[in-house]
């Protein structure tokens, strides 16, 4: 049985997954994940779509069928969910601890039906993934538990990628706000009362006009190495237009989207090489009735979504989980430069 | 030349450390450190003084003269520090962007004079660097640019240890708070403006009355599995009788904090085999007149200093850079009882 446990002291919420692993025996070689065995079938390739649960959701080529080949995104149950959609979402607390069923929902979007296939070098299949990701997340939002839904991508060992290669990245729909996410929704809030402007907005435009750490940029979008980079060649990508909310953008943008991001990650992949990275949306919780909060009020002003690309190449220690403080070895000026004189 | 940023939106602050990497070859096999190549001297061990910078301080047998042979646990600056000791602290605006020169203290503590000893296997080596720890934080409270002193242990590669094994932990002074620190202290005074109790005085007084996530017990200490544990096996270390103060702790008791760490740490070895982890000190920021916070005023009161040791067994990926959200696959509970029934 999986449930959420609050920190009494500082609020971060854990998920205590009993349902993944046990015990201590299966920790002692995480660094050491092996590759696919020989004759081991890729349950994610077109063709074993049985090997999955039912989908949920999938791109298809018109006339082809659920669970069957021929679609081009297509998105499954996880098979280890960290919450579940199933049951009620029960709050209670237990002397002074706080805590919650594991309610929620965890999906795998499949990016690609081929096995090879690189998320990172194909505009177009990286526009249909983030059209299905619209599709599901607007699905999601109907489900009155959910507050927020996290779009990520784990590539590479390093970055939890899994011991199966095929491109896909998950989407988690939690039944509380995500710690990270509430930090810049007040951040972006206590800017905003001071300046009436969006912090977002006001850093874009700091960006643009120095050029320094601007990576690529289109009609609708930019992607900058972010000033305060935790990681080296940290990158983010913003829509130029003020928004809150991802799950609404026009999607006569999203290819233009996919544009900026094939060209971060195709220049980051000649410079860095086949590098570990986390890919991760931040944008508005569902702003609900029964879940209203102080900064919910100027949010559609103060708060501005955006793409995180997070290349793993550095290790975290104690240092900075003792601390909250990151180490970064290369200055995001200098990523930029390196990401600039590459042809993509 | 090495500085600080902060992160615009929620204030985070990176050290951005330009003399540590640079090339983005160096990154490729992040995974992969090597050990030690056959002929390499140990800089660490007895004997081999004369390989390190002249150090800060040790504590020696008498009669023995500083930077040669005879010490019992040495300190030393860091080679690669990723704060430094000289100059002034600078503070300054880039336009909307803020920094501040890499100012502080960067120090190995060296925890023995011999290669293979294991720093978690020794009560009374353990109370020697947590003596000599006492005396080096002491020390840099008198210097006013640093605000707090984090003491950290990285051991083994997934923890960030090095290729070098010969047991040593880290102090680093930083010249702003911890942002972790600070989310607790924020935590610790919205309780005890609430209820006028200490939190952390509360849960260990619901841990003991309960006793079943209790790992080790000594008259003045108790150790515990974190209720809402981030990581398998995460366990707190903490003194009985409150205090928020680490570096003012009674020199009588270190013996019995010594007696619990070994305790704790030796369990986890015959557990979990030759384990990564990280140590982590967490205590009462540095209270300076220039320095005055919201929290100084009850912080005698509300902040309880502790340890916590950090297992690195499984891998944070996206999900969690996304939400500052954890996954932990063992029930606190399921890891006290299986530390409790192993003989240490």
């Amino acid at each position: 049985m999986a449930e959420l446990r609050r920190d009494p002291v500082i609020g971060r919420w854990v998920i205590i997954s009993t349902e993944r692993a046990a015990r201590p025996d299966q920790f002692k070689d995480i660094a050491e994940e092996e590759a696919m065995s020989p004759g081991e079938k890729c349950p994610f390739c077109e063709g074993n779509e049985s090997m999955t649960a039912p989908e949920i959701y999938a791109l298809r080529k018109h006339g082809t069928r659920p669970n069957g080949p021929g679609w081009e995104v297509r998105v499954i149950p996880s098979i280890t969910p960290v919450l579940q959609i199933e049951g009620d979402l029960d709050r209670h607390g237990h002397g002074m601890y706080d805590l919650m069923s594991a309610r929620g929902a965890h999906e795998i979007v499949v990016e690609s039906p081929r096995h090879t296939d690189d998320f990172g070098l194909n505009a177009e299949q990286i526009s249909k993934v983030i059209n299905v990701s619209l599709d599901r997340i607007a699905d999601l939002e109907r489900d009155n538990r959910i507050k927020y839904v996290l779009f990520f991508k784990n590539y590479g060992k390093a970055a939890g990628g899994g011991h199966i290669k095929h491109a896909r990245s998950q989407l988690i729909g939690t039944p509380v706000n995500l710690k990270r996410v509430k930090e810049e929704l007040e951040g972006a809030k206590a800017y905003y009362d001071y300046k009436e402007r969006c912090i977002f907005c006001d850093m874009m435009k700091q960006e643009m006009a120095s050029g320094k750490r601007v990576i690529s940029e289109s009609k609708h979008f930019v992607a900058m190495a972010h000033y305060a980079s935790r990681f080296p060649f940290e990158t983010w990508i913003m829509p130029k237009k003020h928004s809150c909310d991802f799950y609404r953008m026009s999607r006569g943008e999203v290819p233009d989207l996919g544009f900026v991001m094939r060209d971060v990650l195709a220049r980051m992949k000649k410079v860095l090489g086949d590098f570990p990275y986390n890919i991760v949306l931040h944008t508005a919780p569902f702003r609900r009735e029964s879940n209203k909060k102080h900064y919910w009020e100027t949010i559609d002003h103060d708060y501005h979504w955006h793409f995180e690309i997070l290349p793993i190449l550095t290790r975290v220690a104690g240092f900075e989980w003792g601390s909250g403080f990151y180490i970064n070895p290369v200055p995001p000026e200098d990523a930029a430069r390196m990401l600039n004189e590459i042809k993509a």
